[in-house]
């Protein structure tokens, strides 16, 4: 089927998978696990299928290991599912609730997007967790993976598909795009997918974002900073300032800059730069640093560099606001953290850095999903609108207004001395007086 | 100054914006007020030009009313600022919180989203409510009414902006547009602006959310529907369709379809033609409907028809799911309501129905900011991601995450029999700590 009567026919099945109850999912997420534990050898088949071609048209070491989907990434799934059967169902709470008048009561509740579309790497995991996700936020998927793991995602998609199927989920909520020209196709359908979520290089991302009228969650850059302010404790400064560009430095939350007040300079380069000596990490410097520390200076691309690597740029500051402005001006907005020991500075960044994650006194590596306790993670968005920062199933909702009466017309509150709105706030789940199965 | 420059400016003043207290808002706010009421006398001699204007070119009578800036306009704009003062910050409200670990804090927090877009029509008194809307929420805000007011917009922009500066507003914080060509240029300026609210005609947003790469929130169409169950009290479905189509049929939260269960159709078709008929209403339907009430016959494009007019399509469909499916194919996802007697059958419909508003039992009209207690309303959205529906300052707000620490590395987590996450709910709010004024 083309990537158009997909989306059509995910969003038909979106329809259907919105009526679906919080058992009914539960079901459906167990029976997935279930199936793909029956069929792990058909899995695992098909995965050395893709190892073997993967290999033949020598792919790098670290790309081969993303792709192959073993007994240990089995497990992982599987755990990853059961634990989603025990989280909350998003769909259907009560976020807000208001009496306009007696028996006229307004809701917000949650409910899901509708069709999802989300193009991403090479893991084939990424697949199933992607998937689980949606189902248990009653939103189709369509899904379109690397190629060179078009067999593992084949099988894994029919498993996942199919297993739901059988628990009432209806057909069709999952679509697995197999070619470029599916996702050219994808871009075009605004009408039948709600959101787009790209995973993936900068310019691939970018190029999502440039080339369709579906709102796109995600982030292209993680140019992330960390400002020391003149009251840091250099002995703190220079610990975060190596977790956050060292501990893992190919990820989107590493640090690729470094701000450094001018008052403590002196004090904080000579051991900062030690430190990254010892790990190998190649310093650029402005030309101030450059003075202090014998390193090779950072020219004005510097600033707005995602290194993912072992570099980092250091760039000496007159003021806070010096640094603020330079973030503002050159970073992307993801991860910007300050070392200070004083409050009211800490307050007044975090308040004008425009930043998704405004960290004090702590690693950049902890901007993450997982870390910040949202559980799943579909990933980490710079945009202001919606989501901003560690997407968790959260971002995948959107809610509803739900006003119920029992006859009221506008007409009975326009004419004078007739009825009038008292918005008080109703102490009342939409659902509470009802039958349904929450 | 060009488009490009006062967008830059914006940016810039944004982030004192971000920084100011709510008393320091507040105090802008007031002396906005003050400043409108000192200077009423210039304001009116300028309406006076457009007005001149205006009627030389022969503005029609509905638009040269919207265009009336007088005492009354006045006093409505002054006490909406006034009530704006007395409404809590939207800015820097602790979302959620959640303890990571001991000394490990994580605050979702309530922030601006930067700089605002807004494009009006002729009501000069649009201006001064949106920019005291965005003042409140720390926004800056790009201004573009209709060429008509140019004269009225001009120096309520200069008294606007003028008053807050004095109390601590930045400079630039508002910018006037004044031609196309500058709309235009806003849309390309998405380094600048965070967000832009178009209103207007269908066309005119369309046209805007397809020219630029900035989130638009907004709707196009307001094809809103009425279905009569078939368990539903004849009476109440009769004044429900006749309240949602005629009590104001020229806005968006006017119903343009009825669809009826054929089970119930003889019972409501007579007395409903009877109302509309009585009203002036237009009737149009499809074959089964013209079968029963002798009325013109609907063609396929009257279901995605907005006619804003005394217009009315009405259709018989087999079932609630095919209301549904009408709803979701022909609708703009804006305002649908049931009437049903069955609270089960009502449920099923809001979960199925793709829309920002489903209502039950209540007339269409009720889909309104005001009425829905979201005090003043920019807008309301037909989007899924961000707001939906009526928006009010919600709307305007962005979040940010806020971690602090006093130190903690991500290696430390990482590494087996070191530190672990609690992910512990917190009853704490970021500011409660601190000596700033909330």
């Amino acid at each position: 089927m083309d990537a158009s009567n997909l989306a059509k026919g995910c969003k038909t099945a979106s329809m259907g998978l919105a009526a679906l109850s919080s058992e009914e999912k539960n079901t459906a997420l167990a029976a997935m696990a279930k199936s793909l534990k029956a069929n792990a050898k058909e899995i695992f088949a098909a995965n050395g299928t893709d190892l073997e071609r993967a290999v033949k048209s020598n792919l790098d070491k670290a790309l081969l290991k993303r792709l192959k989907f073993d007994e240990s990434k089995l497990a992982e799934v599987i755990s990853g599912i059961e634990s989603l059967v025990h989280l909350p169902d998003p769909v259907g709470k009560t976020l807000a609730a208001t009496k306009l008048d007696d028996g006229l009561e307004l809701y917000r509740v949650s409910r899901p997007m509708g069709v999802i579309g989300v193009i991403f790497e090479s893991r084939p995991d990424a697949l199933v967790q992607i998937a689980a996700l949606c189902l248990k936020s009653a939103n189709a998927v369509l899904l379109k993976g690397g190629s060179e793991a078009a067999s593992t995602n084949q099988i894994l998609a029919k498993i996942v598909h199919d297993a739901c199927v059988v628990s009432k989920a209806p057909n069709g909520w999952l679509g697995l795009l197999e070619t470029r020209d599916d996702v050219e196709e994808l871009l075009k359908m605004d009408k039948e997918v709600d959101l787009l979520i790209p995973r993936g290089s900068n310019s691939f991302v970018q190029y999502i974002m440039q080339h369709t009228l579906i709102p796109v969650l995600g982030h292209a850059d993680g140019i992330c900073h960390l400002y020391i302010d003149k009251i840091a404790d250099p002995e703190m400064a220079v610990k975060l300032a190596v977790d956050s560009k060292c501990q893992y430095v190919s990820v989107c939350n590493a640090v690729e800059t470094i701000l450094i007040h001018k008052d403590t300079a002196e004090n904080i380069l000579p051991p900062l730069a030690k430190e990254f000596g010892s790990r190998g990490v190649k310093m650029l410097g402005c030309p101030a640093t450059c003075a202090i520390i014998d390193v090779l200076p950072a020219s004005e691309d510097d600033w707005r560099t995602e290194y993912l690597d072992y570099v980092v740029s250091i760039r000496i500051v007159d003021s806070m606001d010096a640094a603020i402005s330079h973030i503002n001006t050159n970073g992307s907005g993801h991860t910007d953290v300050i070392v200070t020991a004083d409050r009211q500075r800490a307050e007044t960044f975090m308040d004008m850095a425009d930043t998704a994650d405004a960290f004090w006194n702590c690693s950049s590596r902890f901007a993450d999903g997982f870390r910040f306790g949202l559980g799943a993670e579909v990933g980490i968005s710079t945009n202001k609108l919606h989501a901003r920062g560690p997407v968790g199933l959260e971002g995948l909702m959107t809610y509803q207004w739900r006003l119920v009466g029992n006859g009221q017309c506008v007409a009975d509150y326009v004419s004078p001395g007739t009825r009038s709105f008292c918005h008080a706030p109703l102490e009342k789940d939409f659902f509470s007086d009802s039958g349904k199965t929450a």
